[in-house]
């Protein structure tokens, strides 16, 4: 992949003084469509070989086009709030927003090469984080943003070369360091495996432009028109309602779903759900303070019918755990910052610090419930969200969170008796609303929605939880139970 | 002050039962009504004595209210990325937007209340925190955040009692740590300064309610019914617009205003330019990599007339910077979520990190220039920001944020020179549109403006640059001088 980077690429000053002029208004013009046309953010990685002019192109950049509209993004040792988190969360809480061209500099493929080339993963261990960078790039693409990746590649000659003349001029004599030299030392080394990873992420949606770094005005012009080209042809493209591969799945030819199968009927005397109660809380409330426990967070989320008793559950929770350690966050209508940001976005930004609890009063599960069913999203969308969701599931879990996804489920009949007690209660009011009995019309279709949620993220990092819930003693406790089980399982 | 809260308060549980029911649905009701009408956000402060129930009230309003309308924050030792900015950046992004109940749990008032009764501080220390404390204060209350602070107190013999209590019953045994019984040993140190910190901080806008801990009916009965009639008395009374209490500065009699005494006709030639703008991006780039350089951060603030050539300036400013280091925050229209906060949350939120510089395309000085000139602030509301903003950077200057504010200034003539010029040329075209040219007609108001802001905000600390900017050479390279030797007069 790098021959095409070793060819002693050059331009002329004269060529670039004519061309530059033209480059920067045309890349101004795109720049403000975009703005104006809000629909899309561009992210550029910006890698590569050092001394190859990454810094300089940054800076050129910012030159040419205004610099209001750009956010750079660079990536040292993650700091501690980020080390709580899953290694991802640093690089969604750099993304730019639609409009908006965000640079990364360094980026998620930075870890996986430098630890396969110090020996510290094996290839299988680098092919695992690119097949998990693919999806990430995938989703992202899927999301509609625009992704440049630019490699910046030195022939070894060329590296050393650039290294002592930068090393020379005092000016720029402290760009090199001894680490660049360590570096330097591992040319062979990093070549190889940033081929390797080059070759295995260069994908349709966002295939790699290698630049040979050696010549200025010729790095410069390659960035620029790769750059003027890739936005241009977003902007001008008309807008193609993509659609799924697949069709939905099927529901069972047998008309039997997974929710059919819950005994709705099992009951909790109210005595023996006191002492249960007393008895999960407690247990509940012992885990949360074991000192295991601090090197772990939990996100739990509560989905299900209305008036299937979410409140009432996540209230019981609660009241087992200090006011310190939990958040709440009820997922309504995204803001104007959500909306500007892939669909996960949100989500990502919630994200509990270690010995944290954060529980979903509804989740990321909106899109395969109310937005499938109401057609607020496309059926591309909806269907490419299970992967999408496991995928983010799975780096919460092997970053050490407790993920517990509840269910409740409450037959029909059960439901029309709650809502009408609901209008009753003077201080339960607000908990029913017009939405509600429009809902309550699609029955048939958030049945198969919810199925098909199970069927596919049902998985053993996190599994669903479907809670019978006519009882709400027997929910409560079966809740309760869940929680403290999973919690002390990871610990 | 807590004489009130030792006389054993208690609420029998049939008067308990009977009320709970009626508070609970009021504060709903009340609750909802805030949410609908989203104009002010409820701040609640918890403070008080361990072991005097705090953690059980907060518990408590979670369960009475809906708790997906409330935030809960608790503040341990600072994480390194709160640790790098200002103390009070960490309270700053745990504010709830309007509409919504933020319950923080221990505030500003921990750390000087605790260094005070440690003896790491003297009396004087505490008294200048608790200025900073009502000064802040008061800004949020102007801002129109409903702030409720409750203290919760226990006489010396109940804290024991209840310490005592808690640590025989093994479910509540783990919340009584060493750590409490040594504050215990120090109940009477407390006692005094924290009563001498509520005394001077209980203001007309913000005053201290001080609950007796001891009943838990009392408590929740007390605390609930506060926070009702608080929520209440602010949705309900009539929204009368603030007028500012004094009369806007007066214009200098004799029509001599400081950016008069500018000599415009400064100017530097090409070569010179040349060759200084080389010096200066030079020792502007050593600084920014000397190791003391990583303890600091700069925000810089450029601010001028229309085409006075900030972002040129701008440029050359970034183009000795590494492009990691560097972030330009251009200040527009705020967003939904910043509009749902007090005005400085937006500028706050973007305050760097050590080693890391910002650089503010206009700013918060929005408020004292457009804002004021445009009217889309009332008087009441610009008339305050000069001290708002004055506590707002002398916060960022002691924490070792070096602060340096370029106003550019061109005249009249070269205005409109430069905006002609503008719409002749191509890329240049976007940097010129309708409003420039109504702002033009508002030139005499926005002298007024500029010279009260320089006036009233250019403070030993954080003092105002004034750039004569008619020769861009010279401004440029006057900019790049003063941000160098404020950088290295900080070093």
């Amino acid at each position: 992949m790098f021959e095409a980077a070793e060819l002693g690429h050059k331009i002329d000053k004269p060529t670039y003084k004519k061309e530059e002029p033209k480059l920067r208004q045309a890349l101004l013009d795109a720049q403000y469509e975009l703005k104006d046309n809000g629909k899309f953010p561009v992210v550029i990685l910006i890698s590569g070989v050092e001394g190859a002019g990454k810094g300089e192109t940054v800076n050129l950049l910012s030159e040419w086009i205004d610099p209001r509209l750009i956010e750079t993004h660079a990536f040292y040792p993650p700091s501690d709030e980020e080390s709580e988190r899953p290694p991802m969360w640093r690089f969604w809480r750099s993304l730019p927003p639609k409009g908006k061209i965000g640079i990364l500099f360094g980026s998620w493929y930075t870890m996986p090469i430098v630890n396969r080339v110090n020996g510290a993963t094996k290839t299988a261990e680098l092919d695992q984080s690119i097949e998990q960078i693919n999806r990430f790039e995938k989703m992202l693409t899927d999301e509609g943003v625009l992704l440049i990746k630019i490699w910046f590649h030195l022939s070894k000659d060329q590296q050393k070369k650039r290294l002592k003349s930068l090393q020379k001029d005092p000016k720029t004599a402290w760009r090199v360091s001894d680490y660049d030299w360590e570096l330097f030392e591992k040319y062979d080394k990093f070549k190889k495996w940033s081929e390797h990873t080059l070759r295995e992420s260069s994908t349709g949606e966002a295939p790699w432009l290698v630049v040979e770094g050696a010549d200025p005005e010729y790095r410069a012009l390659t960035v620029g028109n790769y750059l003027l080209q890739n936005i241009r042809n977003r902007l001008d493209r008309e807008n193609i309602k993509r659609q799924a591969n697949a069709a939905p799945l099927l529901a069972p030819i047998d008309g039997v779903q997974i929710l059919d199968r819950l005994d709705m009927t099992q009951k909790l005397p109210k005595k023996k759900y006191e002492r249960d109660l007393e008895h999960w809380q407690g247990r509940l409330n012992l885990l949360s303070r074991e000192k295991k426990f601090k090197e772990h967070s939990v996100v739990t989320v509560f989905e299900g019918n209305d008036a299937a008793g979410k409140g009432g559950s996540i209230r019981r929770v609660t009241s087992a755990l200090d006011a310190r350690t939990y958040n709440i966050i009820p997922v309504a209508a995204p803001t104007q910052e959500e909306l500007a940001q892939p669909y996960l976005w949100r989500f990502w930004r919630q994200l509990p610090r270690k010995g944290h609890v954060t529980i979903l009063d509804r989740s990321w599960y909106g899109r395969v419930l109310v937005e499938r069913v109401e057609g607020y999203c496309s059926e591309f969308d909806w269907m490419r969200a299970y992967s999408e969701i496991n995928d983010f599931e799975e780096q919460m879990v092997y970053n050490g969170i407790v993920v517990v996804k509840f269910w409740l489920a409450i037959s029909k009949e059960e439901q029309l008796r709650r809502f009408k007690e609901r209008e009753k209660i003077g201080y339960k009011r607000f908990k029913i609303t017009e939405e509600d009995w429009r809902n309550r019309d699609k029955w048939d279709k958030y049945v198969t929605a919810v199925s098909d949620m199970v069927e596919r993220t049902s998985t053993s990092l996190a599994p669903w939880t479907l809670i019978e819930a006519n009882d709400k003693y027997h929910a409560r406790i079966k809740v309760l139970k869940t929680l403290a089980n999973s919690i002390e399982a990871a610990l």
